[in-house]
């Protein structure tokens, strides 16, 4: 059993092409024993974003805090606190901040 | 792609043996399209827990809301909003609310 909490956790800032303001941490993973599934919490700065992108696994979240949206085209579906999302393999998609404080979810993806 | 809200979500009552003032919402699964795991949230009632139990699959939870601990043979883990815990497969436990208010954490299972 690993119990922890998240503020304890390092966040690594995300220094991908077409990221902004964004910081992940990694709360759960196969270092830690987990056979499947990684849980990480990512914080969106206002006016940050995730890459609009696409990738051969799925994603999982749950929204903590904030106010954001996911794009995929020229669609953005509104996100608020207890929204959740699935983005399933090679979906086009992207994560923005549309408020004025941070926005932060849980975001569960397949271990590497 | 799937977007949805946790208030619009039906909850199912947990009835099995051992169980006290437990109600799931299963977010995400395999019926939306999730390829490999499930997202559900737990709220359990004040005096309320889970069973008991261990089975063949992991949990990996995260706290939105209360206080509530995770126990494991004699030792019992605090749990509050934004702790997270990893239940590995075959490890034996248990989650109670040891709050006054409801006792809520998103968790993540893999799928049947």
């Amino acid at each position: 059993m690993v119990v922890g909490r998240v503020g304890d956790v390092a966040p690594a800032e995300i220094l991908e092409k077409g990221v902004k303001g964004v910081g992940m941490k990694v709360l759960i993973s196969e270092m830690d024993g987990a056979p499947n599934f990684v849980l990480r919490v990512f914080d969106i700065e206002p006016g940050g974003h995730t890459p609009y992108h696409t990738h051969d696994w799925e994603h999982e979240i749950y929204v903590l805090e904030g106010t954001g949206a996911v794009k995929q085209g020229d669609e953005e579906h509104p996100l608020e606190k207890d929204s959740f999302a699935l983005i399933v393999p090679g979906e086009e998609h992207q994560f923005l901040n549309k408020g004025d404080g941070v926005f932060r979810f849980t975001c569960v993806v397949p271990k590497l």
